[in-house]
């Protein structure tokens, strides 16, 4: 067996989020049943870096696999890309991993999100389903100034969602930064990993502060409370994307 | 009666084009049935700036119509959005024109398109519907010497459609450039006023340029032929946007 690492993109719409669950079709489902034509019908089982939600885009999802060891990257590329058909998924490169204790999801050494607000009045026809539409005027300047309370290492309590599975609240953001172009508020985030609803958490908190509603010092105060109920409510998955994961090697660097 | 201007934002797909045609879904249609509920049910007629062909988006589409004088600019942009639903149609700005001669049409001094070539093996997930996918190689650099051989007054009659209505084959082209951003190759052309199928003629030429298959002085001896069949294929409209259109003033400076 080979492990290899998968670049995907895919538009998170019409899917129940990276993870297999009964109630409709997950990305995961998608990648495995494809995979399954190259391993015989078996199926494979694969491992993503970051298990997005329902909704949630991906542009650089990283994603590990065992396949028979015949397999070139090319073929894996193409053979997924054929069997994944009609879905909006796509592996958009291929890497061989010789370190077997790699994990797409463990080794992550950082990871970024992006989330985009289309901020006008008119509702969006062309970016639907890729932004969170927000007509009130927003301070993307105060936006950015109250973001920079999160970098660092902290307890993201009031920022994880109920539902969090993860042993520890702490989480160390390494880069927060809220900039417009055009109509669009863009937020980017950084981490080497992120709590459940963490990134739309903060959206959801920082769009308050946008509007004027909150004070700037606000995100600050809502960090130290612990307490989810001191946050905002939580952004659509509709403005997000996961752009980007690192680790200590590049996965990709001897295919293309 | 007033005098408004639209800029309008719109996905191509699911519309036959811009103009009113029996055999489907116009983006002319849409704008105008809205407009109707500001007219008491009677059918007011506009113009548009760009006539885009089936599956052709816009982000900055001009259109003029006539409406009741006392309608202001919020209520318009409004009232059309609301009743425009559930199309992908967007009014994002509406101007008032003083000056009746003004035509979104013919006042226009520069129109700019973009097209967007995703140029990778993997099929697109998230741009699909807004791009041209070409698998092989392209070299952008070449395909934007090749495309200053266009640029200034030429008889464009080797890059318009055998369909084309307008009376001379005579046009300016003020600014052709392509460039790469990662994975998409990027032409942007900007002239007063093009031929039908224009651009996207254009790109079809220059990819056979950027894949190698034409050198890059082919380009201005299709010109200079004068022949459509001297000219590569017509590239696919999704690739296609209308961006922006320039009047001698600006039809939204006193809106918002």
């Amino acid at each position: 067996m080979t492990r290899f690492a998968l670049k995907l993109e895919y538009d998170g719409r019409g899917f129940v989020g990276w993870q297999r669950q009964s109630t409709g079709v997950s990305v995961q489902q998608v990648v495995e049943n494809a995979a399954a034509h190259l391993f015989g019908g078996q199926m494979p089982s694969c491992v993503a870096a970051g298990r997005t939600d329902a909704g949630v885009h991906a542009a650089g999802q990283i994603v590990q696999i065992d396949l028979p060891d015949h397999l070139g990257t090319r073929a894996v590329r193409e053979a997924l890309n054929f069997h994944m058909r009609p879905y909006a998924v796509a592996v958009v490169a291929v890497g061989i991993i010789n370190d077997t204790s790699w994990s797409a999801r463990f080794s992550a050494t950082a990871r970024e999100y992006r989330y985009v607000i289309l901020n006008r009045m008119a509702r969006p026809a062309l970016a639907l389903g890729f932004v969170w539409h927000v007509k009130t005027p927003l301070d993307e300047g105060r936006m950015d100034v109250a973001g920079q309370s999160l970098i660092g290492l902290h307890d993201f309590t009031s920022f994880r969602a109920t539902a969090c599975q993860a042993r520890s609240p702490l989480r160390t953001i390494d880069r927060l930064d809220v900039t417009r172009d055009g109509d669009r508020v863009i937020v980017r985030v950084g981490a080497r990993s992120f709590l459940h609803h963490q990134v739309r958490n903060i959206v959801g908190s920082l769009k308050l502060v946008g509007q004027g509603k909150w004070p700037i010092d606000r995100i600050a105060a809502v960090l130290a409370a612990r307490d989810r109920a001191a946050a905002g409510p939580t952004a659509p998955p509709d403005g997000l994307t996961l752009i980007d994961v690192r680790y200590p090697f590049d996965p990709f660097a001897d295919q293309q």
